[in-house]
């Protein structure tokens, strides 16, 4: 039994809608199909969420939205019309749109989120029409009859862990089932989205709820890149991935899964591969609990810029009990996240990001460093990026770092920072953002090249 | 202006007082001598602190006192005998033995230091008086009248941050000043000793009291080791340190100079000289504020044992706003210093001396991080060294952290371990003690090696 979502680019025409039939129907035991709202057809085109976005603007400021909910409404029906068949769900999927301008817009915090959702929920209404039609029986599920209920945070929702008895349920359908993504229903029957990547967490939830053998992530690249593509030309795509090697990628700068969405399915335990809509027969990506053989140590090297120290060192700082935790604790009452905390002797940095920090937090922080904690020197310095290197084998190969760190050496790439040690999956280096480049191509070349 | 510091073996015969008074009567710039306690003559010997301590305890149980008197006033006279003169003092050395078992036992926390602190304060007495019969007018200073007033904390005395005006007045001498270490006086006239290494504290109090151009620290080698002559064999003696160097190699196992010792001098901009006295002609080793010229980027390899690493893991913990805050709350409530604290992504270790911990606090961190922060793994690594490497011209260098992981990668060193950046001045490397010799060999190798 396995769960597959399609993200938004393979659903963004009638061929991509093709494609995703061929690719469900092909296999019996794809048996719950997770969707996003329709992309982007080519790229001067508006995706379907973007067109909900500014309909819900003009319709707050009492601005005329008949222009944006015909645009949306022709949207479905030209991909109806491409497809060659006679939609019965038009006619609802018009009628819901046209209804969101009817929502209160006075003491509803879940009004935006259900414009937003919108362009799931009609997508999945009208795929599951077009499966029948083509004799794969299909049934469009609406999470609240999923079971998927999540807490009342608009924009940030979580599943409710009583969710998934619920679930478990959708497995006695003989039908496929379409759920749309990115969005659950709460206890009070509104409409709450999930955060950024919302449709690759509904895919993971029923994927953990059905208790899927597999959850398969249908994307348009064929897996996940070893390196950023934008800087390394045609990285290789990663054939088996961990869990735990996937979310430290995710931190630094992976983007193909929002990393909360792996939290459901590296729960239930359930398999997950990245798979590409337009070329299928691509193995992709498996990620998986633990490698099923000896792979190379290194499996991909991420990078991650807007990250920020603050360097302070104080003399016999490291006799002081508890000075740590006092830094810590100034941070804290802030209300700021840090990422990482080496330390020398008289020495401790803080390493954040960048999104962590105002001009008023960072002088407080300095103010606070001076007059509570006494250090000799505080400073912050911005601009920086990291990059890891990650692999789940990495700790049986004790040359990794010494490859990594000549590769960088080399190329004359300063390391502001090294941490490596802590994890076991992965070694970090802290980098000025105008040197990433030239590090992670060092690096790209000594650990991938042939 | 320089005040001479001379350490227990330079003073342990008359043959070596010799030689301290030809280096001192060698520069008429010598001006504040301090002295340690008469050290071993040879292996077999007893220092007369060792005898002082014996007489103590002797005297606090009621036993008899006289062989231990006779034996402490015999070794002062030996030498005075050995020396040739007649010293006028000797009557006084062996009063203050003497009346030392005159002091009240109880409700006084002084009385140990009392005891202790006779072996510095009757040999600085006698070699003012040896200095003046050899021609070179001298005289002996107790820490009250030099001015060295210290806080109530027996065995852990810590200067009063008034005693600078006082001892600054010294100066004014004419005749060169032979001051007893270890120890000074508190306000209400009780003898409270320095922590170990004390008299490199006094030597240290007296530079920056008196602003001294140099504070030279004369012991039995030739400056100090750029790596331990334990396991390096004849390793090289560093040219120049500067004192931050100098404290991350203390921390780190080095232990010519205790640490403390370095805080008055460093914070009074005093240069330091670590020099032997068998040995005077040799440059020894300079400590400065900074390096008079380009150095070598590693100046020293220093290795210390018994290190201990808390490791514990938990999915999404990076989200979790305070949890560093409250892993660190957790030691401090339980009085636990800790020394690095490596993050991953999921991971977090502290690393901490052996010492901090015990079976039952081991115990109830692991109970604490389990039952308030949830964490999934939690558990502790025994039997863990660090190496440092050190330099100050390192940040300019970026070849040394590859060149070190490269040596230790060769000789197949597992490295729990590698933090660098908080620290511009080292390179921190986590390893199993077992394998801490090899690798330090390979790193003195790699650094040093013609």
């Amino acid at each position: 039994m396995k769960v597959t979502k399609f993200g938004g680019s393979s659903l963004a025409s009638a061929s991509q809608l093709e494609k995703v039939f061929n690719i469900v129907q092909a296999d019996p035991e794809r048996r719950f199909v997770v969707v996003s709202a329709p992309g982007k057809r080519d790229a001067a085109d508006t995706k379907v969420t973007d067109a909900l976005i500014q309909y819900y603007k003009r319709y707050i400021k009492g601005d005329d939205v008949t222009a944006s909910q015909d645009w949306i409404i022709d949207r479905y029906q030209a991909m109806v019309d491409e497809l060659g068949f006679t939609a019965k769900s038009m006619k609802k999927i018009a009628q819901s749109i046209k209804d969101l301008a009817t929502l209160p817009i006075e003491n509803n915090d879940f009004l935006y989120d259900s414009f937003l959702a919108a362009g799931e929920d009609n997508n999945a209404k009208l795929i599951a029409e077009y499966f029948t039609y083509r004799g794969l029986p299909a049934r469009y599920v609406h999470p609240k009859k999923a079971g998927i209920i999540v807490s009342s945070e608009p924009g940030n929702a979580r599943i409710l862990p009583s969710s998934y008895d619920k679930i478990e349920e959708l497995r006695e359908a003989d039908e496929v089932l379409v759920i749309p993504g990115f969005f659950g229903v709460t206890i009070d029957n509104q409409i709450c989205t999930f955060s950024r990547g919302g449709s690759d967490i509904t895919g993971s939830i029923v994927a953990a709820g059905v208790k899927a053998d597999l959850y398969e992530n249908f994307t348009d690249v064929d897996g996940i890149f070893a390196a950023h593509p934008g800087i390394i030309k045609n990285p290789h795509s990663i054939k088996e991935l961990t869990y735990r090697e996937m979310r430290e990628l995710a931190y630094a700068g992976f983007s193909v899964l929002h990393d909360e969405a792996l939290l459901p399915a590296y729960r239930g335990r359930i398999p997950l591969v990245i798979k590409n809509t337009n070329n299928p027969d691509h193995p992709g990506t498996q990620i998986v609990l633990e490698h099923s053989s000896e792979t190379l140590p290194v499996v991909g090297i991420a990078a991650d810029d807007d990250f920020v120290s603050i360097n302070m060192s104080k003399y016999l700082m490291n006799r002081e009990v508890g000075f740590g935790r006092k830094v810590l604790q100034i941070l804290e009452d802030l209300n700021i996240r840090f990422e990482h905390m080496p330390t020398g002797i008289d020495d401790l940095s803080i390493v954040l990001r960048e999104r962590e920090l105002t001009p008023i937090k960072e002088e407080e922080i300095l103010r606070q460093l001076k007059t509570k904690l006494e250090v000799d020197k505080a400073e912050i310095e911005h601009g920086l990026s990291i990059i890891m290197i990650v692999g789940e084998n990495m700790k049986s190969h004790v040359g990794v770092t010494a490859t990594a760190t000549a590769a960088l050496s080399q190329q004359n790439v300063n390391l502001a920072m090294i941490s490596q040690g802590a994890s076991e999956v992965s070694v970090m280096f802290v980098v000025k953002t105008e040197e990433k480049e030239k590090a992670l191509k060092a690096l790209y070349q000594a650990f991938f090249a042939e």
